[in-house]
């Protein structure tokens, strides 16, 4: 069974695909109108997250399927200690294809185990958010007209950002991207990324100073600064002000730079910015819908394929030991049967589910 | 775009033809079964109200539509901070026509200035609720025939009771009616009510006693006394049942008067009234769920109209400043960006959003 | 009007028509999809229950109809305290069938008592869960092509369990079955059940031993022991591990053993079992979807028909008086105008809505 968990589960050609369909949806939407008829999509959210599970509903019944789900954990089975794997067995007697967004890492490929439906990972804590990914490359290539060869400014909280992370993850598969990373200092992305990208080749800078970097950006990711991530309210109040965006701010900026943002935004891009046509977020919210579209019946065309293993089953890196996760926010820790495995790669030891080095 | 906010947004030509359509919809449910194919409606309910919202559900899905949204603020993305007006337009991307119910006064107003999509007031806090107003107006028509000269009693909480005031203006457009307003002394109209109706030249009389109106009534319109309305739970207690309708009550009452209620009741009319043929508030219920199909084809067939302006754009008698809104419970009190603007009219100042006095 | 509140509100007739139609549902669903297009199921959950939820939704889907509702508590009316009747009569203004799941024991016979639409009990506290019952019947019927002389082991909690309690109930309706009770002497079911059982001299055996138990199992139906049935947290860590099942313990069973569970599971049964054919929730879970759909056809079916009447009126052995119901846990001890009522019988005197002894 092919699922998407992680943004890299998915080719630069599937990827290339995904877009197409989105774009011809776009074009044709009548055409799509009733693809999913008599079919139903489920909506897991352990976590609220309204926009990701409207986009998700919008999509199936623009296809002309159905939507049944939750929409927080405490409407769900884990309530009654249930596992995420029983859980989605048990939503596969009830429908076709499910999205999942659950607040520990990892949860989504626990639950895809066993399953004998596809799987969308709707975001798992801070660790993935593929279709976010999915949804900012359909805006680069809807706005820019192609990935390579652009010079990507992220700004905000790179730390604890995972669409920031993916998006990285995602555009580094192209040919002469620049990064420009822009952050205060305790909000840096986590090391692993400028190692990643070293040994890629690729150009990147690490900022605290969005004016400097401004004039030389296609795009301008900018993120939220999530109150959520900060155990320290003061740290919060003193940094969230940092790197808001205002129209003065973009004087300077390309006449053809693209600004995205994941939204909800709090304050970190002013109102007056709105107008500016460079400023692209409705639309990426708006683009959200189709890629969504066309992911899922790229998943249920998958889905009546034989063949497609599940999970890490397989792969000879992993290892099945009793040893726990040291990641408090893994799924691993919080269900007693899970298996514990690890990837054992370049000599170090990492838990299959959050990644986390053991 | 139109957008419902107010019942007075709609003129009393307006009004009558959605009553029109409405009783059309009763008499032939099928020739509007597939109206809304492949339309959805969102009902974004950031405090619960489960008749409202499932009352425009169904609405929708008898029109042949479907449904996205949430029922409480705990799963809506406000919870991170987001703006009414961003979750708007956000929400315009995934469906067609939008639904709000919202804690803070001015809400659903603060969140239509930008919107692309005609929204309708589901009730902002204790100030308009006009869907429960037109639901009331298709009842008075359907069980009395007219809107004219018509006696009408109200009785119970007057002063909070947000469903009474839209329903005393709405119905002060007409001809010959005269308000009967019916409370304890501490629960009596605010005094703008009265004022109101003086100006219009409108009989009116305040009392505080049920049994000796009764006989002159053409429809007597309960309330209840909400709970959450009092700080002082002894002052709520002593007053809640003061006003308590029984079929001994109805001794002296017309043959023919008709009895309203928005519901839900606790314990205002005694279970023993719901067998008299006089007591409508359930047929009530019903007529709610033609008028909303009814509204959301009139709005969905103005979006394709241009030129609709939005909100207060263009008012000259606006004025935006610095200055605060003093109502605690107004939208503006807890949103960063919304722009500040006043209404100057007769000399006062009130804010556009909650229509408080500045 | 024709409602299931209890599993014997169905007799063994109408329930082998409801597992044929179930049957035949699963042999051709296509001749099912549109079955209810324009008809709305309300699901009224009161408390959360994501699996009976989503199967109801599913069904009603799968037949083209629409779902509406509220999946806990604080999202409904009865939050500013509306009876369930008022909601119920409320609801069917919106929908053609319901299903209701409340805490409170008796509360959907309290609210069928007026609703002119067919109402289902999908769970009122620890009293009645009939679709469960029904689920586990057609299982039953799937897995051993009968229901008479087989031997039922029913283990875990079998005091508060109520979906063992309606199992047994309804199974004892069947020749030559023999019940194998297996839990710990703190968790047995309450001395009724043996009463019952007794009276029409059907064979059974309580005991604590499961292992011994196990050779003569047709049927084992586990159960979790539920936390949320234990005042005291220590008793409840000391009894929950008691009666795991593992694939050991299954060495000595039956070659056609049907192993049972409602689900969710929490550790009762390990994970290892899943793969060992005889295990059948999963496809427990699934068959739930498909006699839901048997008994919302059967329904709406029985609703065209007049003459149904409704709830308890027209029973003679039915009191009506001012005692209030001992049971805390009764619906009616949280409504002011419920009709106080009681069945007498054999001398004895129990609440009609909880049937506990008054």
């Amino acid at each position: 069974m092919k699922h998407l968990i992680d943004i890299l589960d998915l080719s630069t050609q599937e990827i290339d695909e995904l877009i197409a369909v989105a774009n011809d949806i776009i074009a044709h939407p009548e055409s799509y109108a009733h693809r999913c008829e008599g079919k139903k999509l489920a909506t897991l959210f352990f976590e609220p997250s309204t926009r990701t599970r409207l986009s998700f509903e919008a999509a199936m019944y623009e296809l002309g399927g159905h939507v049944i789900g939750f929409s927080d954990a405490a409407n769900s089975s884990s309530a009654k200690g249930e596992s995420v794997n029983d859980t989605l067995q048990m939503v596969g007697c009830y429908a076709d294809i499910a999205a999942m967004r659950h607040f520990k890492e990892g949860a989504p490929l626990a639950a895809a185990v066993k399953s004998h439906i596809p799987l969308i990972n709707a975001g798992d804590g801070g660790h993935y958010h593929p279709t976010q990914t999915l949804t900012d490359l359909l805006t680069i290539q809807r706005e820019k007209g192609r990935f390579d060869h652009l010079t990507v400014g992220l700004c905000g909280d790179l730390k604890y950002g995972r669409t920031v992370h993916s998006l990285i993850a995602a555009m580094s598969r192209y040919e002469g991207v620049r990064f420009v990373m822009i952050s205060p200092r305790e909000l840096r992305v986590p090391s692993y990324v400028p190692e990643m990208l070293r040994e890629k080749g690729l150009r990147y800078e690490e900022t605290d100073d969005l004016d400097a970097a401004m004039p030389y950006l296609d795009i301008l990711y900018m993120t939220r600064i999530q109150k959520e991530r900060f155990s320290d309210e003061k740290e919060y109040l003193r940094l969230k002000d940092s790197y808001i965006l205002t129209p003065d701010r973009l004087v300077n900026a390309k006449a053809e730079l693209s600004i995205l943002h994941p939204l909800p935004r709090v304050n970190e891009i002013s109102v007056a910015v709105d107008d500016d046509p460079r400023a692209c977020y409705f639309r990426q919210a708006l683009n959200g819908k189709y890629i969504r579209m066309a992911l899922i019946l790229h998943l249920l065309e998958k889905a009546q394929e034989k063949g497609n293993s599940a999970a890490f089953a397989g792969d000879k890196d992993v290892v099945f030991d009793a040893a726990v996760c040291n990641n408090p926010r893994c799924i691993s820790t919080i269900e007693q049967e899970l298996p514990r495995a690890f990837r054992v790669r370049g000599g170090k030891r990492r838990c299959v589910y959050c990644e986390c080095e053991a």
